[in-house]
């Protein structure tokens, strides 16, 4: 009798062993910075374990995962309360692939995680960009008196790399000091995605970090988020602009974040993920 | 040390004193003639209350509304199952905040308060005009052997001010008799918000009553509310509306109702009514 | 005293006497082959009986269901576990009402009903087509081993009436030996429904079966289905397209199925789905 | 081929014809009045529809719905906002079912509807007593200025029937005035449903209205109500409670009622609601 | 730097080697027989998942699932709409850990899974008796036409291994028939767990098939499951009576099964379902 | 005519001013260190919120609070992302209330906002004790390598005040290390809250810190709560516990906490944290 062992969870047929795979996908379970409404925590693990409920088949692009080069490597596990350790573990294991020749691939948790795998990227690359796709402009020097926050993770990248870097897309949120701060230090486009092919031609082949909260769609199609914010893109539109960007700019880096799955009661919000998931994988 | 009592609550930023305040924000929280599914009760508390979810400053209109002379007088005590009663006491603080030289923005509730904060309204602006956006007509005369429901609201507003005074938008369900009723006694532009503009620019200087049922937008992105009617406006469309409306016409008094919030399981409708007031209060 | 008996349940004024009605509603409560999330069984009830809150009357098409020749049978007691048994108790209810000289109007249930139905259908009309709306081709062979599955029914309709017949829209999802097996043996127009008037054209007075899977809609508006498909049609792309095919086709039998209303917290997939019903009956 | 047609949806196995029936069950979906979490307009048809959850027979009592002389009327259609209408036709309907002989059985709806059954089994039977299970003892003489209000039921009931007819059991809720006055004019037994069985004994075969609020259940059982009160009986105490008053006294007319279902999630307090239901029709 | 690779998702530290474990963890995830609310193939994936939300050590016992000779196989890859495939499938399972030296605990799924296990274990224990814990008889010959259906499981068990055999334990749900024919030919003891620890002793070295349906808890503690029936056993009764079998019992082979997680709102049941499993895990 | 301000919100009746008040109730919403579910954050907003919904006076103690010398303060600021920043607020707050001669009741938030409160009580009183009901023990030296997290309060408080001085009641879960820690350390009474009128004699007048993290409830009751716990104790063994610890001890300071609104469908554990919150203001 055959004694099954099936055990082992990954992102749909991104069971690729180490030496095969080029792509490295791991989760960052972490949200203790989250003002309104908490629980992102839970979204790596909702788009791994959804993902067998998509098809590997990308009919948009006529490509399989079935024949894709990734791993993935599981959820971190990730302190609640103490977000420098957070950041470092992030860190450390966004420069472990790296250091194995891997691109990495991180699924959030809030958005502050980028932080983390961002100075792992900044070190590996550092003439490296931004390609930030949001609903938030997330340039605040500081929220309720803390600088490590969901609320300022752009503007602590921007530290690292300084003016003319950064290429924001879809922002519709912020206060009034983030928007005049944005206009002198990063390019933002407001409200939609246009301009960013363009974008991507201009980079060339500079190297990419690409960051894509989720938030940046419309909440009817995306309501599972911690700060849903109506007047968003549609999906098409997003999945066209990942793709884009993950077929044709020299991404080195990247993440996806920001699903909030107990506040997806249909479970549409976490499919919209994992298949935006699948066409950058597919993509990259 | 210091003793903080932080008990007020109010919209977000409308907690500017009574002297300095242009509009007087209340909630009326009432939905006992709702036919099919109640709630709207709770509708302008979970607006004010997840208000603080949001920015205060819009960069679609480039206004903040720390600067927006608005008070929040909370929500009016209301008995349910006497309509009547309801309707007086709404009639009653409309009239008190037209006498104290402020516009009225009211928070239902079922679209029937529209009634009691319009006949104080009639009654302060005679040859006031109404500007109605609605998935329904509400044209009904009595609705099971009812007179004061929401479903015949505009149909007892209209007997106080006759034909050729109400604008209605977005109208996409009703009986046979009221799309024929309404097409001898009022103008309806069916299925969106096309001519809206025009129609405020043809009234000039007319003094408008301006009522917002929320479930003018498409159920996609405004699920909670007692009878949604898919079908309806886009979020992006009623923004514009709504701010043209407030910031181009003769707005005297004004409401938004109909948000249901124990039908919005993500939180999402709640957010999309905070925004339209944001925009309506920064366009005022 | 008047004694009131008020307990015949059928989907709004659908309550026509057999005598008169040309049209037999019935519901198909099965989903036992559903692969990842069940629950199309709850659908027929929810539609029927939610079918009270929306307007008889449609002002898409200034006709009103009090005037339309329908009968509502109700729900079929079917078993859970044996496919077979209900695909037969489905193909016997549809042949009896083709032999009472109705036209049969299924209300699902998991898509694999459609193959009873369709049974019946074939045998009446050995020349008949389907026109098919769906996120998924449903056109494998098998699934997990299981050749009667709701993601093989057209494949198996196919079986019975060969190539040419079977006209797909809307598709965007399968996997990629069902979209290669698809260009051979059917047509298929992805993403949307584009050139479905053009279709029913060249289909002339050829006879029907017209079978409307839901998930053919964005899940921003139907989120309540067992495989929410981002990146699907709109409401009013979908009325328009359903309103077309019954009003100029000559479907002879038709199905709508794949409501799951345990995955629709508002409520709004119930509300999409009547109102489809409805612009169906009031075009046939 | 047979015709299928099974569109008549009772309470499970109350489908007797007639003239056999003993019992008359019917439902009162009104909540026009209710002061905090309205829907208990959607309990009867809750009930009614998930009562083939359960099995006809009862392990408890070895009996059998199969065998019960009970036909169910289906609802009322009852109109909200106007509540003497709503009572009136309520008070038709019990008088109706008196005089065709048999036990009316209404299904609420808030508490408030048993004002009208009530009214007509008062004029039927002068003499009558009440016996009341509830969380609240509903006995104010107006809430917020409203008399017809579901906190003021049995108040009213009193004005008709006077002091001493009145036995109140499980009250645990209410304000000072309403307890105090309810020691000088009705018998109340606080927190639980000791002494009912004495009760019964010592009413022998005077006529007795037994009205059951569903809330008099701890919400640990029974989450799905309007006003959950910590604190309440098991399933077992009040499931024995309602067997022996329906099987000892001589209710000539009863109700249940308070059974919430959009608060109800996971279903639970409509299973509740039905067996109870059963219990009671099986005992009578 | 390490790189993180975490990707085994086994029921907390049930993550022993092959060779050491004593014990092999398996889930089958399998509903389609399911007469009322589906899901229960949702159950042993939330139950490995949720395990983590528990702690390993158990005070009632003083043990600690760290020294705990078990490893989690994961689930079973299960066909919907076929059962006989799935029941082989369980069965092959079963036996391949037979005859790995190892004891064999299965996850549902609904209870038709234990047919599955049973068949293997009464292949390797001829002698084997069942402990049946339940709110449901599970006698029925057949249901709806059907006889592989979870309402008849313990009646196709019985078929094996005849009269005597069977001691089910806080049954209160059927219908007449299968109390009638339960009375002929196994023990039932009805509404509790009374005269468990009697029946283990009498049992003394008798090889036993322990499973558990977990609705024989009462809905307000596990309302996450395809049929509530309230009435049930408390938390506490049903955790010391499977500490008690699985410590004193020669328990062979075991299953848990019926959690239904999409029921489960608020997690409550599926904490409830990992603690038993926890404590039987301890106590085997 | 009146104008209407009705915008401060407190717990039921607990409006008193300043100078009359005895008890200042204020809330603690912080939670960043949860690390199973988080909410608790929302958890003082609900409680304030709901509390209409529940009679201001009490049959148990015949008490009304209407006549209770309570004000409340609403909810601390508090950031997410920095615990000592927040517990320092609370802190701040905690002992200005001290300095005006009040009794500070705070309602969390996650349980670590005791450390904050209980800086302060112990500053203010030397020799104060604990007494401490909680389903966990809450005595880890650290938590993921966090010292400042919910899961090691009670331990950081046993810091401050060392051996015997904290009192343990209806503890059910920790891992093995804490209970081996906590026999040397505090008394710990397991399961249930036996024991605690005796421990509330000896203390005598020994100044007294109540904390009461709602999860010692059976989440039959009390399922709205990060890490629900089966097997605890029931509502109105709670109730009556609260109530003698607050009538018969030298209560100084208090909190009640761990209510995560959004993992609470029904709203019932709101209802209960209030009920117990009036139980405790009234004993006080």
């Amino acid at each position: 009798m055959e004694f099954v062992i099936n055990n082992v969870e990954t992102f749909l047929e991104c069971d690729k062993p180490f030496k095969e795979a080029k792509i490295a996908l791991f989760g960052a379970p972490f949200d203790s910075t989250t003002s309104y409404r908490p629980g992102t925590r839970f979204g790596s693990g909702a788009i791994r374990r959804e993902s067998y409920g998509i098809e590997s088949y990308s009919p948009y692009q006529d490509k399989d995962l079935i024949d894709a080069p990734v791993m993935d490597c599981g959820d971190l596990e990730l302190c609640f309360g103490n977000t420098e350790m957070a950041l470092k573990a992030i860190e450390n294991q966004t420069t472990a692939i790296f250091q194995a020749g891997k691109l990495p691939f991180m699924l959030g948790g809030e958005h502050l995680v980028t932080l983390g795998a961002f100075r792992a990227a900044a070190s590996a690359y550092p003439d490296i960009n931004i390609i930030h796709l949001d609903a938030h402009a997330d340039l605040r020097d500081e929220y309720l008196g803390v600088s490590w926050s969901h609320a300022c993770v752009i503007r602590r990248c921007w530290e690292i790399i300084g003016d003319g870097k950064i290429w924001q897309f879809g922002i519709r949120s912020g206060d009034r000091e983030e928007f005049a701060w944005g206009k002198e230090h990063v390019f933002t486009n407001r409200f939609n995605l246009e301009g960013i092919e363009e974008t991507v031609r201009s980079l060339g082949d500079a190297p990419v970090y690409f960051t894509v909260d989720l938030d940046v769609l419309d909440p009817s199609i995306f309501p599972g988020t911690g700060t849903p914010e109506p007047g968003g893109v549609s999906f098409d539109a997003l999945r066209q602009a990942v793709t884009y960007v993950c077929g044709h700019a020299n991404v080195v880096s990247c993440d996806v974040n920001e699903l909030s799955p107990h506040y997806d009661a249909s479970g549409v919000s976490t499919m919209v993920a994992c298949k935006l998931v699948r066409e950058m994988l597919l993509a990259l």
